[in-house]
């Protein structure tokens, strides 16, 4: 065991995310204080900043970044002002955790992603958390230990109890499958080249104008088909699962059992309503994660490329949706950075 | 109770189905009795009646029908064989109980079905077992309760230990699949519209020049997806799942657990290697609720439409799965004897 | 495949049990037919009687017996009419089915026991019907192979969702824990040597005067220890579990999974509300074995020598019941004709 | 959210236990820090203390408690150790963790517990880390709630791939059944008044003199019956369930299913091989909420009370495996300090 420093914490924006990140940091993650938090609304910073120990609040965040004691940022704004903070970040060489997307559209990820390039070296981490989770992992470890042969196919769900009121289609790719973009990415190590949207007649409880549920068939540059139910007024809970079928078996996650009763005439358990209890210790895990990289000089963890992938992805699922065809997947050859 | 009379069936070939399926009537189903069978091989079929009381061996389909004591027919030879079969059956007004498919395509299934109406009566109920089975009639049930709300989308895998040599990407979809388009049709009680097959890499394991798995997509008239994931090398067990995804909640089957061990760092359950055990008693099923609504005068169960519908989606499916391209399904008007 | 005869019963007593007995040997058994029914009401016997094609209604059973058509005889009067019909078959030489228990004491047992020998070959089968459930028979199967190595306990929970108006305590052990007994000496391969029977305090749903739930300890000759909940008022549903803890791994039924929901909140499956519905198929099974052994002369399936078993057991256990302690469980030797 | 101080803790023993809770609070407790390490051996205290910033190294736990920067202590060091340790903490009142056993007899935990009380308020948390595991706070979640009415019976499994060297009888009682008698006590809220143990013939498994598994009954003065087994060399992983009976239903935990394969013939999951894997967050949680409560100035969690009860009924149950019996369990009043 060596020593290792406590990381200072500039977190940009202190809505719903932010203010969960500046608990963790505080609260959770081991090796970490948040030093500056960041929020065009002043009074909400500073009575966030008030509740921990030698936080300070701005308004600005490259003010932030150039506070003394601001080591690392944690970008958790609205997507729209993720580029400027990014390239911020950048000018002071500041590690960075990047809440998803990365930046809105593929245009400005890739001016992103060209910035990193100039600085030479990795310094974004993005918050696809899943990645981090107990039960992704062990399916990604199995997978790549070859036990079960290739993979072939990818079989996804995500569901949740009831989409916010203004949820469009397009939400539905940028907001929900692009977690399934990430992960199906990231557990197959294979790009993503084609798009195709299908949906059935949308369900009763689906809000008027919300084709929901619908249903994704990525194709990818290694063959594998990955189908994905994005079912956003399901009712009955908040599910992700996920089945990987390959050439001599298959695994499944997100079945999720603890607690099994049986009362007047039923077994069974309970169902997560909302990602945060689904995925706590993910987000937990991740922040230490990018906490333990940042202390020791490294960045890890979803990249620039990602974050730019799954928004070319997007880009391309949105045209599906919207034309009902199928969309090929054009990226930019992969930068050596992010080999 | 009532009294009721022991049914003489007349079993036309005596192949592994046909046999197993004398044993059956002869050991398993009450209240039927084999009267004969029927074979182009005069010696296979004599060697099979001299094991059943009472039993009269043929190598004429229709001499069959026309024999003492046969009351009824099930018709287990090879496909093309069928139409001539059924229209004899229709000759003698005898209740058939026919293996499925009804015919090897829609244009034949449509002159069996044109004949069973100038009969004015329905005479043959096709042998899609799979509506027998205890858990796919418990789901059926579910759905029909309304406790869900209306069904969105089915995803169904069908997976088997490995093909038997010979078999073709045609095979896939009418050998394989057909048996998930009767259930997608009956579960749902709507009829196929369109048909689309993807093809992922083939698995390492599939033969030479099989594309297997391939993943096909229904459209239903209801508007509800179907997806199928038909896997024939899986290598690992025989495996029938079907999740129905509903507005208000999701039923799956196929899941299986009876005996559960704990051995050395694992926890489980075995898998069936093939349909005969994952299915016996479905077939029992089957046999005896036709021996029961013959005897009544009946026919009930899945109809020459329904045999037709099948042959007229595997038309469709098998030029999907060759053009690469979503293929509407053309069918008939229902006529009145099948609504 | 050889020819067989078919099986002229006669049913005794045409209560609950003997009415279902008629149905399934009439309507299910195949190779059987129901040549007699004897009730001392004549009348019911009577109107069961007409509802079968060549079925004779008598009010002793001896008559019945030596009727013409009459080649077995299955016993589902009350069991302290069991005696005189196991010695009425007896003396006519006849295959007996005998409900359980076989006779209400070990006493009685004991004689119809010595009868049997006198007769020099075993004539009758008790109706441990449990011996012909799938699961406990893949789990005796598994037991068998070896592969978990020795088995060192048994952990097992009966419950039911409420009792009859008039159960007592004496009845938990004579008609609920019995089939425990009987399989735990069947599983094992072993004899129960003591008993020790314990009690929490009494469920609130259990009616005034019944120590429900009990807690039984069986201790067998190979040195297992059997542990069984018996919990017939645990208001949710009927089931039967049993886990078998080896030296190697460990293996359990009765968690019966076919269909899964997901609804508002909750996962999960339905549990039988009665041993009907749980154990119908072994109910089949086990008429079938009879009639087919019956058919074939021979007699096999649980013994007087199990049958007896069970009623000295039973007596231990209402003593340890009664009185608090361990109870040792004597047996006579095993005699020849039973090993 | 309001700011709290950085808790400096003395941890006391560093041998497996101990170094592992030196990494926890270094690494994953939020707002503590190692002050002091303490060993017998100073070498390895050394080696410990100069892993972690700021950290002192001791041999003499008195001496450490009076250090600078040392707010709370955490006793990790042999059983024997704990009451001089625990003595001296109470002469600074410092708030203490207390690994499990809090001693190694019931009389020193009676005099620990009067200790404590003369100082008039609790400073001792006792390590009984499951009560902080997230299925055993769903299962006593769910029992407080009264939904299922009052427990009946706990039946619970305990099972460890192999026992280390040395391992006895009595270290059954006291190591492993331990954990259960306080999971028990704290599930139910109720006290265990007797104590009886069986035994199967011993497993093969089972190193020469250890009578494993061993089988042992609890009785609560709330009349519900408590039975463990306790089977410390399964081989087949650590597995730990428990299934509350109550009068409306039964609730289960430690089946723990995230990644489901389905490979050759079977399906199913891992087992964990140890408690590190199966208890690992138990552990963070149990350290976390004492350094929170520490913060706050409050001592909570398992008292002084808890761990005089074990003691207690471990001193009943290696009586009752002795000498083969039912042997009650004599309390001495529940002081008011820790009604």
């Amino acid at each position: 065991m060596t020593q290792r420093p406590t990381i200072g914490v500039a977190v940009v924006g202190t809505g719903r995310m932010g203010a969960d990140h500046v608990r963790r940091l505080d609260r959770v993650t081991s090796g970490a204080r948040v030093a500056a938090v960041v929020d065009v609304d002043a009074d909400r910073a500073k009575r966030i900043a008030d509740g921990v120990e030698g936080c300070a609040a701005f308004t600005d965040a490259a003010q932030a970044m150039a506070a003394d004691g601001v080591d690392a940022v944690l970008i958790a704004s609205p997507g729209p002002a993720h580029e400027a903070a990014l390239l911020a970040a950048f000018e002071h060489d500041l590690p960075v955790l990047c809440e998803k997307p990365l930046t809105p559209d593929a245009a400005s990820a890739l001016r992103v992603m060209e910035a990193e390039q100039r600085l030479g070296h990795r310094r974004v981490q993005v918050g696809f958390m899943r990645r981090y989770d107990a039960e992704y992992q062990r399916l990604k470890a199995l997978l790549d230990s070859g036990d079960l042969g290739r993979p072939l196919m990818l079989h996804n769900q995500h569901r949740n109890v009831s989409t916010p009121p203004g949820f469009t289609n397009e939400m539905i790719v940028n907001d929900s499958a692009v977690h399934e973009m990430d992960v199906a990415r990231w557990l197959l190590d294979q790009e993503i080249t084609a798009v195709t949207v299908l949906r059935p007649r949308a369900s009763s409880s689906a809000p008027d104008g919300l084709d929901d549920p619908q249903f994704l068939v990525f194709e990818t540059d290694g063959g594998v088909l990955v189908d994905v139910e994005v079912n956003l007024n399901c009712g009955f809970g908040y599910q992700v699962r996920a089945e990987a079928v390959c050439e001599r078996g298959t695994a499944r996650i997100g079945e999720g059992v603890d607690l099994v009763t049986h009362t007047a005439g039923r077994w069974g358990g309970t169902i997560d309503q909302d990602f945060v209890t689904r995925f706590e210790d993910a987000y937990d895990r991740q922040v230490q994660a990018w906490i333990d990289a940042t202390a020791r000089g490294e960045t890890l963890g979803p990249s620039v490329w990602d974050g730019y992938a799954a928004a070319a992805i997007c880009e391309a699922a949105v045209a599906a949706q919207q034309e009902a065809r199928r969309v090929p997947v054009d990226l930019v050859d992969r930068p050596p950075l992010y080999r």
